[in-house]
């Protein structure tokens, strides 16, 4: 009856062997002896075990409705990439993190539309398509898009000083599989550190900067969806991202220019910047 | 630049690389490697790694002063019992998991008081000694004891029915090494199911059953602390405890006694149950 470092396993293991879902069955008859491995590997002490249960537990508590400290910790531990790279596209555009801060649905714009509520002072037209792997444009996709604002800080962040859904907007792209909008060039910034998972990065000295980004998700009938982003050339710490979710093909050149027709044309201040980015979709998997 | 699944893991244990703590260094440059290696190995898909981030947060939101839901889920997992069978004692009782109910401070008592203050129809008898491992006796040792209740409850889960320190003591043994104390025999018990580590159980067809116990933490100066439970021989679930924390030499006889002079002299109705129960600490190892 008495149970060994070893037994321990699994007896835990065949303790699941009952799972009625079969996928359910494998990860945790996979989960446990994972996590069991790295307590031997470790020989976790007693109080480092109740310093992990105080660490998790405040992670939890952290949560709120504007605010997923989980979905944080797993950013800084790459477990979200890793999951986001194996379940990736193989021939459409690349995808990276969903991130924090997909928190509230983006407010129905239309193709034109400004998602900068708060007057920014360096104005941007994103424009682009959503296209299938053989280059057909997608007509009626849906094209979800986040970003901070020029200050680094997201609407929810800031709820004294941008309304709830500044730098959001759902849009839906023409015959021709285009959409656009008129925003600002986002900021690089920190991920939030008022939480555990800063204390996390403080401890291990980890900065907790991302370079500057637009999220994209993607979606059209027919076509997996695509959760991305498209990175700011140029922006500092796109070789050291805290969440490990750059990818060359995501960084686009956001290029000025100096073109008083072109604003008027846009509806924005001259000069402007402009960046122009494809969105690529695999047709879903069948069955 | 770009991370593939292998490099990821490569690039965020190296992320942790200026580490000033040697151990916290160590500790997460095999957490990411283990917690990698399970992701690829059952291919977690995004709606899966959603529902994890889901369960996790809700595990954290469930914890408050009085409930612990992550120990509960590093118990339903066997982490905890892992942790204790490797930093357990070699010499002395065995030791097993704390459980998620130590939440609030044990109240001083005598030795021969009761900690039973809502009047079980199940009086019990425990005496016992702490001794070192050479059969000394340790004077002046703290026992901090808590169990459920006949119903099978903890104090702190059920504010309404039993005032709080209701099952719990802290004894302090007398010149001999010994302690004593009233009770009831605890009951078998279900683990709290109305949290998601019960739905766990509920989706993977295990039973939350704990076999009926007493909990004890001894302590005394120049010696290991002791976390450990006694068992009631015969109680249902002995086989097959939900938080696999059973040892066979920690199954005591909670034996009858029909002999109203003893009960008179003990201050319980006749007849009641006895044990009698020895823990044994090993001498704190130097460096």
């Amino acid at each position: 009856m008495d149970l060994t470092s070893e037994s321990t396993t699994a007896a835990v293991t065949e303790s699941f062997a009952e799972t009625a879902d079969p996928r359910l069955r494998e990860i945790l008859q996979e989960l446990v002896p994972h996590l069991h491995d790295f307590v031997r590997k470790v020989r976790l002490t007693l109080p480092e075990w109740e310093a992990a249960i105080r660490f998790l537990t405040a992670v939890g508590q952290k949560c709120d409705a504007n605010r997923q400290e989980f979905i944080l910790l797993s950013d800084v531990l790459g477990v979200s990439m890793l999951v986001e790279t194996i379940n990736g596209q193989e021939a459409g555009t690349e995808s990276t993190v969903l991130g924090p801060f997909h928190v509230v649905a983006s407010p129905e714009r239309e193709n034109g539309d400004s998602i900068d509520l708060v007057g920014g002072a360096n104005p941007c037209v994103v424009t682009g398509r959503v296209l299938d792997t053989s280059g057909t444009p997608l007509t009626g996709a849906t094209v979800d898009v986040w970003q901070c604002s020029e200050d680094g800080f997201y609407d929810v962040q800031q709820p004294d000083v941008q309304p709830l859904g500044n730098g959001r907007g759902l849009f839906h792209t023409d015959t021709e599989g285009r959409f656009a909008f008129r925003t600002v060039v986002p900021s690089h910034y920190p991920i939030p550190t008022d939480g555990p998972v800063g204390q996390l990065l403080l401890a291990t000295g980890r900065h907790p900067y991302r370079p500057a980004h637009i999220h994209f998700i993607a979606d059209a009938p027919g076509h997996r969806r695509l959760t991305t982003h498209i990175f700011v050339a140029g922006s500092p710490y796109l070789d050291s991202d805290a969440v490990f979710a750059v990818k060359k093909s995501l960084i686009a050149d956001f290029r000025e220019v100096d073109d008083p027709e072109q604003a008027r044309r846009h509806g924005v201040d001259n000069p402007f910047r402009t960046a122009s980015i494809d969105l690529v979709l695999e047709a879903d998997r069948v069955g």
